[in-house]
């Protein structure tokens, strides 16, 4: 199935059965999927945590504007991108680079020279906003994967970020939230979405082409 | 073919053959995959342009460090964002809505005035921010989808975003750019990355899991 038809397919479930859990096996390949998702320079950074404590799930309802598909899903994805570059994680992520291409240890060395002199000396908050970006990659891929297999899910940003962060033990971690994905299936009886029509702009008006 | 086989297959291709055009047909779908991701309240807040005028992609060369695949590609896309949240974007995809879906004019007034509260009032860097992170959703699904169709892509974010504004005529637009995907077919004989390995952090690192 395209990705075309899995995208007219899903939509942003508002109401989970809390009684239908999503096969391991269909987590490990929505998990790989964000795993595979390409980003700037290859630097991958983000981390995916994948929660299924129920506890912890219905803590995390409170500070996600009561969004009650946190406690009801079956799996919680969180997204959570590096608080920031570091000359470590660049180094780390080229070191494991050459060494599964079997390339000398400084193949990349005037590359992430030159990558460490963009970013290092920016603030904080500038590479956290580049770092976010490439976390939507990810997440925009973990929601099409699940839509291939037909696993619901809800892509979320509303949510207090300090408070999750807290909660998750992120800042300890070098970590902050960016977004979240619960994924399970749908309540079709319950949910007000589920069977209304999928709108966007007319293409008309989202298209622009310049020959 | 998965999500997953899609994404062990793509790289970031590093040279095209100028010589190969993508069918209009494969772009066409390309672009809906990018219409159909999905947005925070389903904003959509992003116009995609497609370029295949020549002298324009050799003008954008320039602004791109000088990546020769913008030149060498069949067809740029340029996603670009709004410059800010405004009440009649805001009220024009929600009359969209109501209108498609046969829906009282004012069924989402409620949800609306609270959007236009959090956002009206931000700096419009801030939903800038916010704004660039939905086209990465785009982006990443035009990505996926151009892996499906077998259509190499090179994502970039590498270019003088002020000057590609200038250039497009985008400010007069409301828009701004954030990202670029030159679609093509890759020159396997020039391109040093085609056949190197797809690396990743370990998915022991990448994973957290809390049960």
């Amino acid at each position: 199935m395209s990705i075309l038809e899995q995208s007219r397919w899903r939509y942003a479930t508002k109401k989970f059965d809390p009684s239908k859990k999503v096969d391991e096996k269909l987590v490990a390949q929505i998990v790989e999927a964000a795993h595979l998702a390409p980003t700037s320079s290859g630097l991958q950074p983000y981390k995916l945590l994948v929660i299924t404590n129920q506890e912890l799930k219905e803590k995390i309802v409170g500070i996600a504007f009561d969004q009650q598909q946190v406690a009801d899903c079956s799996h919680l994805l969180v997204f959570a991108g590096w608080d920031n570059y570091t000359e470590e994680r660049i180094d780390h992520i080229y070191g494991i680079t050459t060494k599964e291409r079997g390339q000398a240890p400084d193949r990349y060395k005037a590359y992430t020279d030159r990558l460490k002199a963009a970013y290092l000396n920016r603030p904080a908050s500038e590479n956290f906003d580049h770092i976010a970006r490439q976390s939507y990659i990810a997440f925009a891929y973990a929601i099409a994967m699940a839509a291939e297999l037909k696993v619901d899910a809800t892509p979320m940003e509303g949510f207090d970020n300090a408070a999750l962060d807290q909660l998750l033990g992120l800042n300890s971690k070098g970590l902050k939230s960016v977004t979240m994905l619960p994924l399970g299936y749908r309540d079709e009886t319950n949910d007000w979405l589920v069977n209304q029509k999928k709108v966007r702009h007319p293409l008309s008006e989202f298209l622009i082409t310049i020959e």
